[in-house]
């Protein structure tokens, strides 16, 4: 039934190919070196196939037990490293099913009935994706927890605000981490969505066309916790959506990574001072003892380009395809494995380095007052307290601060006379916004950067993860 | 208020810088030949912002109406076409604010209260790609409805089901076209989800840290018809998420649409000759009238290597930036804009192909009876039918074959005797399940391409699709 | 000397670290799994150092001899598969060190004298990718020769060009094998200029700076069969573009590839049958007889895909990157070797698939008379011979086409008084253009189709390759 | 002749298609947006080819001239900006033909002569890519040029080298300035190599079969600066390398800026002070005086992912493209063009930006002096002057720093007395090396740091420039 495609020679079929298969073949031809990794979800998806098609009656009660009770031993076999895996047998679901047929006999024969390679190993892959999409969105939720968790020890922590890497605004520590938190809550909702797109089981679309047996898919997919069987044969064997869609969630993810890696990287030189790595995220010099690289940061940071080259290698292999199994297809798993260890290892060193970090609280309140980063303050003060026009608030802003750096002074430590030199109105209340204290206590408008903001939005979140 | 960067000597700025911007800067920096696209967006952001500064008391009244009043001609005259943008003014936020003081005098300096370029430029773009999301999902389902128009007509057509591009099962067109609903419809859910995700306005976030003054964001996102305001105001001006969300949506969406093409392509050749492209999306050759080139099937294949390069050139930029804004992400909008129009071009030309696809009935059936297609039927049948085991089935339909290719016949002309020669218990039943008819019409499981399942299918996807 | 990053409480290196590293941080920093297939060149590299260091009097001769001794003892046991690699001692550098202080003593801690792991992996990299262009020059080389091989069969085998995969006009497939030995020629010349360009030793910059030990780079560069030393300490540490331009040019190579698989894909269709692949280098089913997958080709057509992501991910990587050496760059070698099995795998199935290809001749006669595919040289002989201006001897062939068409005719099946019914001056000499074979043989333009430009080409192709 | 492929119903066509074309197929179709961009390169093929054509006596000499002054009025109405494009007239080629047309009369028809719009494009895109070349080769000279002057300034500015963004070793930022000399020489040697590829014409490949018309191809190539012409017709139209090698080449170097982009981002930040950049390059706040926004920097950081992006996009579209010519190439030139503006604004922005970049050596020499970055020397010095072994000189290293480090000095602020303690074979003679300035002149090892290094490097780059 339905097609298994094997290189030409191949022991268990036959005569019809005169010429022995090249070497070079085999080396191109063979999957069974990545997609061995498939195990568990090829006998799962065996025995499930195997119980439907006894209960509808297309197999007998007593080979389906034999079944049933050959893949446990498969399985044990492999679990206990004494499955001797073959290059000859190609990939997981021949290796899986000729041992089968060593162990019991002519009754694993009757497992092909009413399947095909072709919707097996998109049944195999797609319950390896969500299985990985559900870890993902666990290892998220883990990364965000180590986020709240500092959010709240910081939530007053003062810091520089950036951007283009210059001193902005002062912001708190706890806000930053609420920021990641926002963007890896996004990519648990991507996960969400893409679990819930792909909840749907290929197996029973045989070859491509579907099958004259009496199966029961529906019975399958349950079996297999899938929310219902696909509901057309042909994309069920050609698609690889769900693949497409795990690289772009995690390359997304990785690139949010990046930016959190970068920062890291650039907060713990010396020149910046605000982190200090722990030593399990960093590596030492064997001469210069002032070194602590922060390798692990560096590494995370490159996984994003890792996992992007895996999302373009996949789109392009399936660009231009005809429906609907091409063999070109065979190149999706070990793009999509190699993502799937990329993101879970950056997830677990990000979530490492962050529960880990040493805070220089006092650097950060520092860096935070250089460079009138409350002139923006000033000038909003002018505009809501004494109702100056914006223009005028900005000219006196300007002048203030050109006062203060003529005296190296801060704008807080100018003399009230000075101020009022430049308007009369300004009075002494002025002072409360000038400090970078008042200035994060006065970004209370909603997602601002106010320890009180903080404090709350960390009370949401955490009421949110449950 | 807020941070408004602007190149050195920029005339609105004041005397800071003492050089004049090189040339190079402008070319480099100014962003108003692709971002003035944004306009209506902007105007849109500013009106709603106005209208929220008045209600909360931040701006009088009569300054909120003469920035409405103005606001409104500044519309006026860009969609009239009279508006003379300006390079000077580098962007689409500048060029509106500078003519509105042109128009309404000072009451335009009271717009800027309690906002930032950081925050409306996340607005308007993400505005912009939220209503990219929607109209691309309509014309997704202008797509799969041209797709169950034709599974209609072609429900009980058959053709030849490839796997590998070689002859391996009948299925009928019908089914064919249905799977494609299944991808389209696939890449709508992911816009639906994608909307959901960035339905929130990022206005007021300021430059990064939120804003003292008591604005009300929950009034502005309900005004622009966003589910409500972001969270935190650093991932606010940070993110680009939703713009990264679009371009992996339309590159899968691409990939989807490049296979289709390619199925145009090689399905029009003289040699496959299943259709044929109508006049309005074919092109002629001044000298060869024998030629009809797939022009359109050509360029919306290329397509999907446009914006899977556009996805990666937006990954690549985010990649290792730190929070929140760096001007990098300048770069953000070309790409989605280019993807915006390419995908929306491919999804209409394809519309357009579908719909008009001359369909050779004939030629499809022809192929679908070549090379033993039903072989398949022939072996299932001998499991079901007769109760042999798999191997032995496979045996006999081989020698079946090779019986019928040495008289050149179909195997459902090799008479009774001679398949009783190959096992005596074979009867006339089998014929049932020998031609292509026959066989399409066996595929009942779940998915299958029989034309009962087709039709039931195509009754769904209405009934779903209201 | 100089500068060796290891994870915190490496065994090695003292007791800085007081915490242990983290699981993950093993997991994710460690090298070996992919480094070890390095051994040679660092080992390699190690023993021109060690041989250097004693020429200059920087080592002593006996320490020199004990460490070759040492080195050679590590190759031999890597080779014969005795050696154990340990995760513990991270990458290849570090694991042949620590194997040689267990077998030669003390004398090993001389070897790292003026250098580091920075300017070792740089070198032991470098020599890697040097010899991988040079195995892809050569495997290029034999597929060019295969091409040759079949250009010179089929030197006057007719087939139809396409373009827009639509017949357009008659050539040889000699002359189509010879657009592809263009193409793969130039991937060589890219191959022989990157080996020009990267040929230079980067070991002695050290960590970064170079050393004060009076070390002679010339002499190790020699050695080791480079042309020079690098000219710059810092660039030699942080350069990755011998990397970078070895992947572009397999990309470049491998999209050549693809377009070579995909006319085989579309060739060995039953639609189309020019070709027919060898049994080694396609794939049957268990059940359908008439199936011959083209696997191979599809394999190879999908690599292209691959290489192209491996790209991205180095080109994303190295992106931003500050100088010197970052961690970050420890991902160039997964994609990079990668990228040298698939390239070398694709061309080596491409060459068997060139040299087994059974092409049909009369297949591909019969297709090129198709379309009157010749129409072309019609009105090129009204211009040339009666002397008709351009859009009069369109309109003539337009004629004699619809006339033909309407008999079903050939064109050059048309009587005489027909064709001069069209134009009286039409005489029996346009017969000698409408035959495909005098089409292609009329083409002797430089570089056209005509089977004796095709023998032309080959012969100074020969002698060119020697 | 040849092919000229229109959209149906294209005015200048004749009737053979019922349908006008749909308007999504114009806007698809039609290439005169971007292509009009090789108006110039259009021309000059067309009037080599029309002195070609009478030249051999294919057309009359009368012709020739009535096409040469038609052409040269071509030229100039485009120039001065009155030619009327149309979209109607699809591109370029049809836009100028057209034209000619208008004002030459019947002769404009006989320039088609043995010539396609397939080989047309393909010189017109190769003659700009040629430039392309050239142009960029010539940026990276300024850019070079702009590096060794900053180099020659600073050859004994000390400044710390950075590995992992830690401070490593002492090094000049004359050394480092010519890393970056070495990266662009490698990008002009690869720009020289690539023109030396593709400088062959394709002119006179025709369609794609080559013409029968005895045209002279090393004539035309002559005429508009090719080595020659290509030597395989229908590798001439479907071969788009020289473009692919045009994006990996660009990308490359622009992976080089934006490591230049991310160093200039972090050394101005004023947490480094390393740089300042010219009020010229950078862009200021309207409110936050203290704030220069290094704008340039960022937006050629992030022009290195648009350029990957068009790589990526190219070698997609050009994925699995059967020959000879298909509608996908016509995705070529936007990607292309673009890419050509992107790596040219990079270029004159980067040179600017060192031509005018503020250093500030004293912070530059503070920052080096920290963190005891001459360790290595003190271990170098106890190897090489007092015979230390390896392992010893590290540990004594090692104890030196701590002591250092307990009393807060610096390396070289430790008594001899001390240094004594740690071994007594320590003399005076060890504060040479101990001072960044000492470190630094010690590393005179060829590609070495130390002053005398970079100025002779300097000469021989100079001397190699002219």
């Amino acid at each position: 039934m339905n097609e298994i495609t094997r290189p030409a020679g191949n022991e268990m079929w036959g005569g019809r190919f005169a010429a022995k298969p090249a070497a070079i073949m085999q080396e191109i031809n063979a999957s069974i070196d990545f997609d061995k990794r498939l195990y568990a979800e090829d006998i799962a998806g065996s025995k499930a196939h195997a119980a439907m098609l006894a209960a509808t009656g297309i197999i007998s009660p007593s080979d389906e037990a034999e079944i049933q009770r050959g893949l446990d031993l498969v399985l044990g076999e492999i679990e206990a490293g004494t499955f001797a895996f073959s290059r000859e047998r190609e990939d997981i679901h021949m290796n899986v099913e000729a041992r089968l047929a060593e162990l019991i006999g002519p009754a694993a024969g009757r497992l092909h009935t009413a399947r095909s390679r072709n919707d097996q190993v998109a049944l195999d892959f797609r319950l390896h994706v969500k299985r990985a999409f559900v870890e993902t969105e666990a290892a998220l939720g883990r990364l965000i927890l180590a986020f709240l968790d500092r959010a709240e020890e910081h939530a007053d922590t003062v810091m520089p605000g950036f951007t283009h890497l210059q001193v902005a605004q002062p912001v708190t520590f706890g806000h930053h981490c609420l920021a990641y938190v926002e963007m890896f809550a996004r990519d648990r909702s991507r996960c969400r969505d893409a679990i819930a797109r792909l909840d749907e089981s290929p197996l029973g679309a045989a070859a491509l066309a579907g099958t004259p047996f009496p199966i029961d898919r529906h019975r399958t997919a349950a079996a297999l916790g899938f929310a219902g069987p696909t509901r057309n044969s042909i994309d069920s064997v050609s698609d690889r959506d769900f693949a497409l869609e795990f690289l772009s969630t995690a390359a997304i993810a990785a690139t949010h990574l990046s930016r959190l890696a970068e920062e890291i990287v650039i907060w713990s030189t010396p020149q910046f001072g605000f982190v200090r790595l722990s030593d399990a995220f960093s590596t030492g010099s064997s001469i210069m003892p002032q070194k602590k690289n922060p390798d692990a940061a560096e590494l995370v940071r490159a996984k994003a380009g890792r996992i992007t080259g895996a999302l373009v290698a996949l789109l392009t292999v399936m660009k231009g395809l005809p429906l609907a199994y091409s063999k070109d297809m065979q190149e999706d798993k070990e793009q999509v494995f190699d993502a799937i260890d990329s993101i879970g290892l950056s997830l677990s060193a990000a979530t490492g380095m962050v529960r880990d970090l040493g805070v220089d609280v006092a650097a950060m309140r520092r860096a935070a007052g250089h460079g009138y980063s409350t002139a923006t303050d000033l000038a909003d003060w002018l505009v809501r307290e004494i109702g100056l026009p914006f223009r005028e608030a900005h000219h006196v802003t300007g002048r203030a601060v050109a006062l203060a750096e003529s005296t190296d002074a801060r704008l807080e430590d100018l003399p009230l006379d000075v101020l009022r030199s430049l308007h009369p109105r300004i009075h002494a209340g002025v002072y409360e916004v000038l400090s970078v204290d008042a200035s994060v206590r006065s970004r209370r408008s909603f997602g601002g950067t106010a320890p009180e903001n903080v404090r709350r939005e960390i009370a949401e979140w955490r009421a949110r993860l449950g």
